[in-house]
């Protein structure tokens, strides 16, 4: 790591705004080398953080946090913002159990406005700080940063919206890393842009309008004749640049280079002094300044640690993405009605390989979870099997579709849920352990928990041609475990023995098979001869053959990477009760997640933290009376 | 009733597309007599079903459902589509246990596309019905038909982005009867609109485009100066009228007047025969055609059963919601920071009286449920406490705001959900059931149910005054029963004591304490002495409180409004689980809503099936060992 004499200086905000113009550029080049520096070590979001560090530079040259409130939308891109509002000692922790987070987060810093994980949730939150500030008669300032990406989830329309209805004095910024504004007009539009939104051109705009207004009679047409001219010439000239926002009712300014400092700083600065919601439309490259993220930026989005000069070198690693990934080209082949929907995560769900070789049946509908899933049923409704590949946590926001647009009307369509139980590193907004619980309650569902790949494969092929209505198919981040790869798949989706025992049973959910087999060896050198169950399907769960597997067992603990007080424990506890079944057993414990926001933290520490390893059901068990 | 000689010989819909002008007309008359006459006995949806009335006619003489797919947004407007489309001599039956649905629901009848009930659904749902047409060669149509108000839910932004950036043959139907149209332009703007839209301009449109096109070096540039002309002529024209249809990719046309069937044909017609997506905006008038409708439309928006000539009569009979909205009034008052929020239902949630006194602390969103919570939870961040009020039912569309911006930020807001547990007329889509099983796994929650008026105003003052975290507070549709009124409030949220009793405990939540009191009253008699505890807080579960109460007793009856297996009696099984203590109950047994969709009927008789009335825990009691 090279050395960094401007960010060594830098000990609050405001002294960001103290430095010169070349001090500025300066910093801009040491930020990226420490966050390149600490995610080559670390893992983390590059990509995304590298292309805003000359903003966050100019925000806080113009702002003043915690006076002024920033808001990051998604909140990956914020490591630079992180370094300079009093975390860089820190920022070696980063995404470490006990570290500090990869996303803002109120609790860690007075600078972090609101925290964040999930997209498209920045205008709402800002808005809501906005008009608390108002009430309170506090002149600080909202501003809200927003990818284009994040624009098309619904939720933020819902924000700009509210926030241009009521005039709301809110800054909103769209920071564009996909060169998508049309290069022909770009310059014309430019220079346009910068016209409107200098100083000057606004001051002479309301002299002139508040001379002309003040003549009686000829005055108010006049002005309104300027106003039509003035509108006429911005719709000429701007007519490839979508003025939604401005139907919307913002004020709209834009495209400006999100890496000219200088530029940004004028803007911001100009935006402080116009009433009403202003939209700041920058264009920005992802991973800007480290020339491998630049080339390939969807390769350095998100990343594990990687070796700065060789770069990220795709991994031969078999993950349970990868194998979704396979399985769909050979089901998708295979039966002709399936189609398959991600919202905007076509590589990071494993799609791309379905995509190439079935076009027409795939779908990406942009970052609009609750779209893709009544857009599936719409689907469904017509003949097809939709396979909607979502990350677990981001499949919370389809809640009420899945629920309303899906269940209720009964309706066949399969949800792939990745990166289901504990994700890692992302921590706590972005942990896969709500699913089980969210689904639980919901009729039509069948919830499914594969343990390795090829049950993962064999059980989304049965989901596709044997299933009926809503089936979730959930499987975790990352790889299987060798305790587990050997385990060949079965037929069906009912309960299996994995491991012979007696007295005591072990019944695991998907992968937590691996904690309850190592537990079950373990305990068999004490003399405890544990049997392991494979749960396998959650719900509807088949209690006849559970029954069965049970019928010589008088212990129960259960194993799940989920929320464990409203999960598969407590479900099969209130089946086993309403069976009468019960009181033939002298134990029964539950074992998961604790009802507690569950932090960031390798998978091996967190299930230590949270007594669901391999240790606590030894433990539990030889508690056991 | 009068005579109703055109609807009598509507077979299927195409008959409607075989009559005469007149006749159309003498149906839209007939429709709404009919429509009139049977709300006022059954109750339902008024002012929106006869707004459309004259469109429906319009869209069944065009489109030739099922080949043809029309999906209605909400669907509470869809009466006389239901009447044209085979349902006439069931149409008595509608809301009713047994009957025909308030709403399109796809098992009742081939002519309901789409089941629909929650807001902005009907695009996403229209481009999946589409997409699998095209997929299959079918070459139907597909209409979506949606308010200017789900307009406003982000969902419907979502569909129609995607829809727009595939240029997917959709049709769209906007339709507003806000008459938000600026009037000094209507006039205008409508030539214009007739202009663009008739058959002649689309034809010439395309033949000179056509023919420049093939002119060498210089045809390309007319036809882009042609168009361009075009463009400036049309947004001169239009400058008042929202272009963000066309910037998402469709092709607009209109306002036009929603009651002119033969206009509606036209322009229809034209629809099937553009390219890519086309929205159609109408202007129409809710309770067209009922003069007290006309005046009044919020009063006949969803209204009980009234006498046709008298009209609608303001209910004296107190309620939740009236309760709830004397406590807002209340509690705003001797708590400053309490700001109010709503998502476009101020008078359904009571919320007007609080507006009427702190207008600066109310906001109303609009029919966006996600913004509302996020917004909200930047109020609190910025130390306000919102009390966010919706129908339990509508909070499903905002699970992942819940749960992701507030309850893991630890944010304190107040959750009024209305409409909690079973709603009756209205439905399987809007059974306030899911709410307890929803949130059960969140942390920081706190989820009171409150038995009684004077409970819910104490409560809510509790929530803002001395709660943490989310705290929702759940109360039903409809007053309080008179076993109920007379139940003072209690300090705090433990549970409580209605009633004593020995060995056998009924714990209900919320207004269920009604069945459980009704049922141990006839259980003395039988001389069965029932202890019935009032749970009040269903989550955090205060068990050391519960534990006291419980203290000499043996068997336990749990009852709830909501999905029983997912809901409050499994958890508190859990609890005692954990706790070891469930082996000092002989018998334990959860009583709620089963795990199906559950479709419209009055109260009673839902909770009769549901097995959940005073005769069931009665049953229940007598049945334990």
């Amino acid at each position: 790591m090279n050395e960094h004499p401007i960010l060594d200086q830098i000990q609050k905000p405001s002294d960001v705004a103290a430095l010169s113009f070349e001090d500025s550029k300066k910093l801009a080049e040491e930020l990226r080398d420490v966050i390149v520096d600490r995610v080559s070590q670390n893992g983390g979001h590059l990509a995304s953080s590298l292309g805003v560090v000359d903003l966050t530079i100019a925000l806080l040259s113009e702002f003043d946090p915690p006076h002024d409130q920033i808001v990051w939308d998604v909140g990956h891109q914020a490591y630079a913002y992180k370094l300079l509002t009093g975390r860089k000692d820190q920022f070696h922790t980063l995404r470490k159990y006990g570290g500090i987070a990869g996303f803002p987060k109120q609790s860690e810093s007075i600078y972090d406005a609101f925290g964040v994980g999930h997209s498209s949730t920045s205008v709402s939150a800002a808005l809501g700080l906005l008009r608390a500030k108002k009430l309170k008669g506090d002149d600080g300032h909202v501003v809200a940063i927003i990818g284009d990406g994040a624009m098309t989830g619904g939720m933020a329309f819902e924000g700009l919206n509210d926030t241009g209805h009521f005039s709301e004095n809110l800054t909103v910024i769209l920071n564009d890393n996909q060169m998508s504004i049309d290069k022909n007009v770009g310059g014309l539009s430019r220079a346009l842009a910068e016209l409107r939104s200098s100083k000057e051109y606004i001051k002479v705009k309301s002299r002139v309008e508040r001379f002309l207004l003040a003549i009686p009679l000829i005055g108010r047409p006049i002005a309104r004749f300027i106003r039509m001219i003035k509108t006429w010439f911005r719709l000429f000239i701007r007519r490839n640049v979508p003025v939604i926002f401005e139907d919307l009712g913002f004020q709209y300014f834009g495209p400006f280079d999100g890496h000219n400092i200088a530029l940004l700083k004028k803007k911001l600065e100009i935006s402080k002094e116009i009433n009403g919601p202003v939209l700041i439309h920058i264009v920005t490259k992802k991973g800007k300044g480290f020339p491998k993220a630049e080339e390939n930026p969807s390769a350095y989005h998100g990343v594990s640690a990687f070796d700065k000069e060789k770069g990220v070198v795709p991994s031969n690693k078999m993950t349970f993405t990868k194998c979704f990934s396979a399985s769909m080209v050979r089901i998708g082949q295979k039966y002709e009605n399936v189609v398959a929907i991600c919202a905007a995560m076509m590589t990071s769900t494993g799609l791309s390989e379905f995509r190439k070789h079935m076009k027409l049946r795939f779908f990406d509908v942009g970052i609009a979870e609750e779209h893709a899933v009544t857009m599936a049923a719409g689907m469904a409704t017509n003949g097809f099997v939709p396979v909607v590949a979502l990350y677990s946590t981001f499949a919370q926001r389809a809640y009420d579709q899945m629920l309303h647009d899906v269940c209720l009307q009964d309706l066949h369509m399969v949800l792939a849920l990745d990166r289901a139980g504990i994700v890692g590193a992302d921590g706590m907004t972005h942990q896969g352990i709500y699913d089980i619980s969210m689904m639980l309650s919901m009729p039509n569902v069948t919830l499914l928990s594969p343990c390795n790949f090829s049950e993962l494969d064999r059980m989304l092929e049965w989901a596709v041609a044997e299933g009926t209505g809503l089936i979730a198919v959930r499987y975790p981040r990352g790889g299987q475990s060798t305790v587990l790869e050997d385990i060949p798949s079965s037929e069906g989706i009912a309960p299996r023995i994995l491991r012979d025992g007696k007295e005591v049973a072990i019944l695991s959910l998907g992968v937590m098979a691996e904690q309850a087999l190592c537990a079950a060896k373990a305990l068999e050198d004490k003399g405890i001869f544990c049997r392991v169950i494979d749960i396998r399907c959650v719900k509807p769960l088949d209690i006849d053959t559970l029954s069965e597997l049970l019928h010589d067992v008088t212990s129960i603990v259960t194993i799940e990477d989920g929320i464990v007080h409203a999960g598969f424990g407590t479900y099969l506890l209130s089946v086993l009760e309403k069976k009468g079944m019960l009181s033939s057993f002298r134990n029964f414990v539950s074992l998961g997640v604790s009802d507690q926001p569950l932090t960031a933290g390798d998978r091996k520490t967190l299930l230590e933290k949270e007594h669901m390893d391999e240790n606590a059901i030894i433990e539990t068990v030889l508690s056991m009376k």
